[in-house]
């Protein structure tokens, strides 16, 4: 097998969420009859039961008719809306975020990370992850031939934090660790770090010199007035060894439009757009425009969303904890549960696929976050609070049936 | 210098199409007086002077209207776009393409060109690549640690052909390459490969087992009749080692939407749709669904756009060939000019600062498509025809002033 054979078999895509269309059922197999129910596809948000920004297509239409200026901004994007955008997030974020040096627009926060860590990994570093995360941060490393050093996060066992294990980072770092990379609120656990492990990870970072690339798609969908610390905003790391990545793709269900954002180090951004040119030039011009509508939402419609989110956080959580059958963290923040199936009697791929020929819901297998999830899965509950509540029934049914 | 800070180095495009803006004039430089004159941006093409194709916006309209359907497509694109393009695409390069296996929808034709690339080098492989060429084919074997072997083509002493030296094409082969790219038309000459070269090219890569990258983007804008041959419809090269490329986004001027399509080799396709869920995780949702007016303009829409592009082209060659200065090889297809300035008596990239600050203009480079290229630039003529003349008059005049 050829180096590259091998390392596009760690790539594999076909669990990841959205491509369970291409996974070919074997037509004989009889997997038990169907359990009747409104279809749900947990693997990611249902933008049609929570729609994009009100007035984000308008801004396209006005991006269109902008026309060439629009159509070809620099690769790190539009002046003016990079402009705009860094002074909003530097409001949210309690920092000071400089538009033409510190920040970059993406094809979506996937193309941020992409951007990232390709241009803060050299073949063989040793690069720090957490698991469980999102699951292309592995991909990642793997892609860029650099080495994985796994943190634990024990989530079950932290009532007043992420339960990241701190002293495993700093024997990563002593081991030789230039790049830590996470994700708060964590992905797929829907956990917040608590402020003592942000200053700890920061003060890690600072004293061993690492450079820290922090994913904070989902903090601004916080529940129960959880506290959030940005990382970039403890002035504790040098800022030049800092990336943090946002994006309206989940909380404001903007996916469509493929955008994200990066701000940070100067020299890591000006090495993105260097790698973006060559990538795809830019992310899609008149799409730019839509980030006009991002943290300019109608009174009371974030608010709004949040609450709606809570509410079915807790009548899945509910489901979940009445069947006696699983093992679940509450969500902080963000849209996605990663309960544990207790005595799960099948793998979790067997049983991954029997919920989507049976019950007609989609989830993804907690092994794509990490290799010792073998009885857990994520659902992002961005549904129709009524659809998603009865299709989580149908899979506590159906892992009642598969106990051990 | 970290390995990473090489590469980077390589990766440099600040003197990129588009890019200008980013260069830091020196205030006290007087570089002399101004010629006044219609600023023109020939690093790409005005989509204000000739138009997407009309009804692209109403696509994309509906697209937002299908909702979640059109926002999560599956990696590689819409199934049911992915059929319609597919299916114009065989009957444009007269093959067969199979939507399902066959095809991916990219973040416009550089998505593809990446992807492409990062499918099919692996550490230290041999690549050949033509010079002069599009310049991202030099940085993206760089990017992925290929070695280049450059393939000369002789575009000013070939009357009936590219100029394309298939000696140093076969020794490469013998050599150990086994991926060869290149663009077809070619840019930046705008020369099309004779039917003799694209099946000299495709027996040797049959020959020697390597893999083929047809980069075809301006193939629908051919001028004088001229004949076209895709490589992939000869049945020479083994079906899994060619990949083809086109996009919107020059002729059709929907390079603000960011969509490219790549077709052939279902394994590369496969490895694309890996590598793109880590880059991107696909090419705009909403966007995809533009695709839907490509191939479908208003009947003789295609015909006007070209009718006017070959009366701009023949415009400036006369510019050109008047004045005496100039070096140019009639453009066959696509919008590019490359013409070459007699006894230039200052460095290109001073030459391009002197067009930019004296006279409005911005052309690209000739050092950029190859290192040889010091006394040549290309331009876009995708521009309202009397500023395009206009520019050209300025960019002859001060070609005299700064002749040896």
């Amino acid at each position: 097998m050829s180096l590259l054979d091998k390392k596009f078999l760690k790539l594999g895509a076909e669990f990841a969420p959205g491509q369970e269309v291409r996974q070919t059922a074997n037509e004989d197999e009889n997997l038990g009859e169907e359990i009747p129910g409104t279809p749900v596809d947990f693997s990611h948000g249902d933008v049609d039961a929570f729609e994009p920004i009100p007035g984000s297509l308008e801004h396209f239409v006005e991006g269109v008719h902008l026309g060439g200026k629009q159509a070809y901004t620099e690769y790190r994007g539009s002046k003016e809306i990079r402009e705009n955008v860094a002074e909003k997030l530097s409001v949210f974020t309690g920092t000071s975020i400089n538009a033409d040096r510190n920040f970059i627009i993406t094809p979506g926060t996937q193309g941020a990370l992409f951007l990232a860590m390709g241009s803060t990994i050299s073949r063989g570093d040793k690069v720090a992850i957490v698991v469980p995360d999102y699951f292309a941060n592995r991909k990642l490393v793997e892609f860029f031939d650099g080495e994985i050093f796994p943190i634990q996060m024990d989530y079950f066992n932290s009532d007043k934090s992420a339960g990241l294990d701190l002293t495993q980072l700093e024997d990563a770092f002593i081991a030789g660790v230039k790049l830590f990379l996470f994700s708060n609120p964590n992905n797929p656990t829907g956990v917040v770090y608590s402020q003592d492990e942000i200053l700890g990870i920061a003060n890690l970072a600072q004293e061993y010199g690492a450079t820290v690339i922090v994913d904070e798609l989902y903090s601004r969908q916080i529940f129960d007035g959880q506290s959030y610390t940005h990382l970039c905003a403890q002035n504790i790391v040098d800022p030049e060894n800092v990336i943090t990545i946002l994006g309206p793709s989940k909380t404001e269900s903007l996916s469509g439009y493929r955008l994200g954002v990066a701000f940070g180090s100067a020299k890591i951004i000006e090495r993105m757009e260097k790698l973006q040119a060559i990538v795809s030039l830019r992310a899609g011009g008149y799409s730019q425009a839509v980030l006009k509508s991002w943290f300019a939402e109608p009174e009371g419609w974030m608010t709004d969303r949040i609450s709606q989110h809570q509410a079915i956080r807790d009548n899945l959580i509910s489901v979940l904890n009445d069947s006696g059958g699983f093992k679940v963290r509450t969500t902080e923040a963000g849209s996605y549960l990663f309960p544990k199936i207790v005595d799960l009697g099948v793998p979790i791929n067997n049983f991954v696929k029997i919920l989507r020929h049976r019950a007609a819901v989609i989830v993804t297998p907690g092994s794509e976050f990490g290799p010792q999830f073998t009885d857990s899965f994520r659902i992002n509950f961005s549904q129709d609070h009524t659809s998603a509540v009865s299709a989580m029934n149908r899979i506590v049914q159906l892992a009642k049936e598969y106990r051990k």
